[in-house]
């Protein structure tokens, strides 16, 4: 397949954006990215979104953007993955421009969660669950991230506290990131007093759903000579993986098989090993979600990935630099937009655009976005010359 | 991009399933292609569907079906374009086979429909339409085409009657497809007197929905040298556009201007013209949709599409057969599934399975789905040697 590199990037604030529509949202990272790029036009649109049928009563979000932005006459599509639509539609579009069919995609990941009520919103959340398994008994998403941690801590014996790590690396890094939706400082004292959502997962382990939309502008490298004067970025890496949908169902519900797995083919795809990677946006929709996506790609033997918080390796000085610009837990995660803002992260790494959180010297940056309970897991790894 | 041929094909009848979950009806077609190519596993898998989110609570539908079937460790992803989302799904399997990442891929369009009733199976319908514009005034999604229709009388002078052909070909080429929901010949009176739905659009004007699932298995071309027997059948044009998700938003809203360009590249991608095409499994949602379709893809003039069932040349030995297992009008149209019918209802036509609606000589056929009203068109065109 012929090598694809991103030309611009685009992304709003997350927030609960009440005076915005869903379409609005949209349009604004998708109109960010194309003037990033310096382009017009692009051949196909690829969004992705997990709630709008069930929140904003409207599908067809592919037609709808292109619809919005003056793409009318271009292919486009929505592409749904649970929380990891974004990483989804981003592949899909990668797909596509490798095939040679078109030459140029514009890959956009939103969503628009503050239209409906908390109620709504959490049943909404549980269709990325299995329906007859697992939401019929009455368990939440959270419920079941809960039901994980509590075994991880069991079977490994850590504490609540061995956690705060992930968070306040996460908080610490959003205070220098203009989109993200809380950046504010987080303490240990705060970690362990805040409330308690779903035993053992608290608040702040927790990350916050909120409004949001990112979206990148793809070509084929080979097109890229320079990009007055940005470095040139591919995507060198490129897997999706599953898992059963149903936790119960797997062998090991400590292990995010479809996590290593993605990784294992993204690695061999862009010709790198862990060692390699200088940073990695990785999917921390809850804590326990960060130690288990440190094991499975390598970063950490079974049960240890925690102690890359403990030891101080994922601040943006350390070995593996992890949430550089807030993670899902501090930047926010607008489920079907999450992988896209990651990716779009990983860009302005890559850029040296990130301020007091810029990685030294990042060439090699890893993206990884999950659907469900790790049910779905994408793997993205680009480079810079 | 290299070339992509379809190894096998898998349907499940068309009905009212009380006795059978969304997860069965996806898995019987998924299996039953997989079983027709002789493969036990594929790279990745591809699900066109539209409404599950919002009829079975349950979203992440790739990963869903991919466990269901045993692809554990496998891509999947799930695709939505509304009524579309069927031939939006092959042609996402199509781009990354023909990407040459993988090798593999199974495509499923499935449905499931009557697990809520009527009321709010129509409102989840007329989330393909646009919600702030169209569905906030009140307006249904067989009033949105019975407005259509409306003007392509007033416009052009046909009468209700005239569009009787299209219906009744379909019922008595259904008769002969084991797939089909409604298996029974339409006379002209029947036709007639039928109940009125949203005036001019009546009962028989209209195509029912239903519980569905069809799928085929993708392969690169260069891997298939022979079939067993069966001819090698590759998908030499495929193309996707859209137009404006509001029907008042189009200049002319009786031209269907993203099935003329979809239609157009599909044409020129496979190198044949619309006199090469040996029969069409048009998108006949409504009666009026068939008429539209033939005129933009270049069948029939302006104002004339309709001239083609008036001088019967859409039936299996005329000029132009349309709809040769029952179109969405008789054989069903489960809404995400029906892309992938009429798909694998081109491969029965190119296999000369059609029994007595065999097509003579068939080599060329095309497929072209719709979603909404003409917002999002796909044309794919199948070739056998």
């Amino acid at each position: 397949m012929r090598q694809v590199a991103i030309l611009g990037i685009g992304q709003t604030k997350i927030d609960e954006h009440w005076d915005r529509s869903l379409r609005e949202i949209g349009g604004d990272a998708a109109l960010a990215a194309l003037h990033d790029a310096g382009v017009e036009k692009v051949d196909a649109l690829f969004v992705g979104n997990m709630l709008s049928s069930m929140i904003s009563a409207q599908n067809q979000l592919g037609t709808y953007f292109s619809d919005w932005i003056g793409l009318w006459g271009q292919e486009a599509v929505k592409v749904e993955a649970a929380c990891a639509s974004g990483a989804a539609a981003l592949r899909t579009g990668l797909m596509a421009v490798a095939s040679g069919d078109i030459d140029s995609a514009l890959v956009l990941g939103v969503e628009k969660m503050t239209d409906k009520s908390g109620h709504d919103v959490t049943a909404a959340l549980a269709t990325a669950a299995d329906a007859d398994y697992e939401v019929e008994q009455g368990v939440s998403f959270v419920g079941l991230n809960a039901l994980i941690m509590r075994r991880y801590m069991h079977e490994y014996g850590w504490k609540h506290a061995d956690f705060a790590p992930f968070s306040i690396n996460a908080h610490a890094n959003a205070m220098h990131n203009p989109f993200a939706r809380l950046r504010q400082k987080l303490t240990v004292e705060q970690f362990e007093k805040s409330a308690m959502i779903a035993t053992p997962i608290n608040l702040m382990d927790a990350s916050p759903t909120g409004d949001g939309a990112a979206a990148v502008v793809l070509v084929p490298a080979e097109k890229v000579a320079s990009l007055n004067g940005k470095p040139r970025i591919t995507i060198a890496g490129s897997a999706s993986s599953t898992d059963s949908i149903a936790v119960h169902s797997r062998k090991d519900p400590l292990f995010l098989s479809a996590a290593y797995q993605s990784a294992k083919r993204a690695y061999a795809m862009a010709k790198v090993e862990p060692k390699d990677i200088d940073f990695f946006e990785l999917h921390d929709a809850f804590s326990i979600m960060s130690a288990l996506s440190l094991e499975a790609c390598g970063f950490a033997e079974r049960g240890r990935g925690i102690c890359l918080g403990l030891d101080n390796e994922i601040s943006p000085g350390g070995r593996l630099p992890i949430c550089t610009r807030g993670g899902l837990k501090a930047r926010g995660h607008p489920v079907g937009a999450t992988g896209m803002y990651q990716v779009v992260e990983v860009v302005q790494q890559l850029r040296g655009e990130c301020g007091p959180t810029q990685v030294e010297n990042a060439k090699v940056g890893m993206a990884q976005n999950i659907g469900g309970s790790g049910a779905t897991i994408l793997t993205h790894i680009l480079k810079t010359e």
